[in-house]
């Protein structure tokens, strides 16, 4: 493990303890361990990689300038912020979703002795935030500003998630709701607000900047979003399990994935057929069928050429930004994803 | 209904309005339709007294200066947010319960269309409150106070809840684990807090307080939180059920109610033994064995002889206040408790 990522763990510890002894609530020894025991389970076991996208981002701002030990400690905890986010999305949604494993273990609200109290542990999760906030930036001149952008963030995140439940859970399975602006409309308010415009927010506001001056980088920061979701629907499909790490199950899971709405769009008649009938079944059959669609569409070049056109469009949009400094987060954001084959 | 009860509810409509029209999402018409019925079936529909002691408690702070419309309209509005936040709890605490019904009708998550939607629709109806706040308190010098406030008390809210459930829930019926310490934790983070501390602290916030020098108004609020819910717990066991308006269940359900914390402070070896063989058992022959019990131990009086002294205590307490406003605020509360019959 880098030393980097150690320390970044090393600040979760340290967190973790003050939570565990908030003076703004007397703890008996159960709730204590309770808490403890959730963290450790929901919290630190993911890839981390939007926690030290803060530390990275603000790394760009000061142009090389070595961080003190206090700064890389509060870019820590706001990258940390982003991932008590992100667990407590993660806890809901598999409540909501039924399924069963997260990060290679069991969901926690399936352990036998958590069941429905995982919902509470999702708002505590929730909750956490604003108290770290509380603890380690109440005197800083961007306070307020921090908690106005989680307050967002959670609001836009949470507003995506319903569009997502109400468009493919309600009613009967309907192909004919699904189309390239809910697509997107769900993956920029689901995910790309917070994984790509908040950690950079973060970084921003801790070097003083006013975030009404960055309209420009968040709509290149959603873009990107928007970009690294629509690769996770291609590689769902087209990537080799053993490098994804995975078998996706988009097809039978009748996901909004953008192959399928790429896929009505340049139907006949005849393959719109087709897909309805295949889409969303839990049979190898009907799998097979969708994907020989997807392969009588040629949606892989259809895939190839969106990315390539992004990439210029990120690329040109990136460089016309003033600040070389902001330039440099934004490409290596871009790096990180760009081509990713998992 | 009263002019003050209306002229609430009008504000209502005007918060709903604007958060349908919130700029930082894009609604689809599904989606707005979607937000517009969860709130009327869960935000409305309670007795409002939480909201409304909002504005009460604001009038006495002004001793008797009228309340322009612009403050009324505040404070309904710092009304509706508490209102805002126990849906929030309410349609949760719900899910996590297995409830069948609440203020007269079905559960929301138990409607066929909505279902674990409901889990985000209350992650909804908590992230519409920051959004009400920016909307009308952004430009306040008590801004910030108000956001940490309501941070402040979900969280304990949350805590409170969080204890409740892994004492009541987790692993098989254990009346050892229940305590006059436990109950009163239970009721002092779940309930006390945000139905009795909350709409005064936004009233003081509102008249330009700092909540730092009103620690004692809020232990005293905290001591009449514990006397509400205490008098809950009695009133479900021995109030008429034709005047309480519901039936109640404690006993069946397990409860960690005062009377059964009481009875074992009470009791003799024999009396637990029966406790334990009958509390917590849907059948009527149990339930009438521990409420036989109850009255062998004379709760009613024991009850009736804590209410005594809880009143003139808090009596004392609140006279023992340096200002009038806030003795009248405190006194106001307690008068509506008092020997409650439902």
């Amino acid at each position: 493990m880098s030393d980097l990522k150690l320390n970044f763990l090393e600040v979760y510890t340290v967190l973790k303890s003050e939570l565990l002894n908030d003076l703004d609530f007397e703890f008996t020894d159960d709730a204590r361990q309770w808490v403890e025991r959730m963290l450790d389970y929901n919290v630190p076991g993911g890839k981390l990689n939007r926690g030290l996208s803060v530390i990275d981002s603000y790394n760009f701002l000061k142009e090389g300038k070595e961080l003190t030990s206090e700064e890389v400690f509060q870019a820590s905890s706001l990258g940390w912020c982003i991932e008590w986010l992100q667990a407590y999305f993660l806890v809901l949604d598999d409540i909501m979703d039924g399924s069963h494993t997260r990060r290679g273990q069991p969901c926690w609200f399936r352990l036998p002795k958590v069941g429905m109290i995982a919902a509470n542990d999702g708002i505590l999760l929730r909750n956490h935030i604003p108290r770290i906030l509380k603890n380690h930036f109440r005197g800083k001149p961007y306070y307020v500003d921090l908690l106005e952008l989680f307050n967002e963030v959670e609001f836009q995140t949470a507003s995506g998630q319903m569009i997502d439940l109400i468009t493919t859970l309600v009613g009967e399975k309907d192909l004919s709701k699904y189309s390239l602006s809910i697509h997107r409309r769900i993956v920029q308010y689901k995910t790309a607000y917070y994984s790509f415009y908040l950690p950079v927010a973060c970084a921003l506001l801790m070097a003083g900047e006013n975030l009404d001056n960055h309209v420009n980088v968040k709509n290149i920061l959603i873009e990107m979003g928007i970009y690294f979701q629509v690769q996770d629907d291609y590689l769902d499909c087209f990537a080799d399990p053993e490098v994804l790490g995975k078998i996706g199950t988009d097809i039978q899971d009748f996901k909004c994935s953008w192959l399928v709405v790429k896929a009505l769009e340049h139907c006949n008649e005849e393959q719109k057929k087709l897909l309805h009938e295949n889409y969303g079944k839990d049979d190898p059959a009907c799998v097979a069928k969708v994907k020989a669609l997807y392969n009588d569409l040629k949606l892989e070049d259809v895939y190839l050429e969106y990315e390539k056109k992004t990439y210029e469009k990120l690329i040109n949009s990136i460089e016309a930004q003033p600040s070389k400094a902001v330039q440099a987060v934004l490409k290596s954001f871009l790096a990180k994803i760009y081509k990713r084959q998992k």
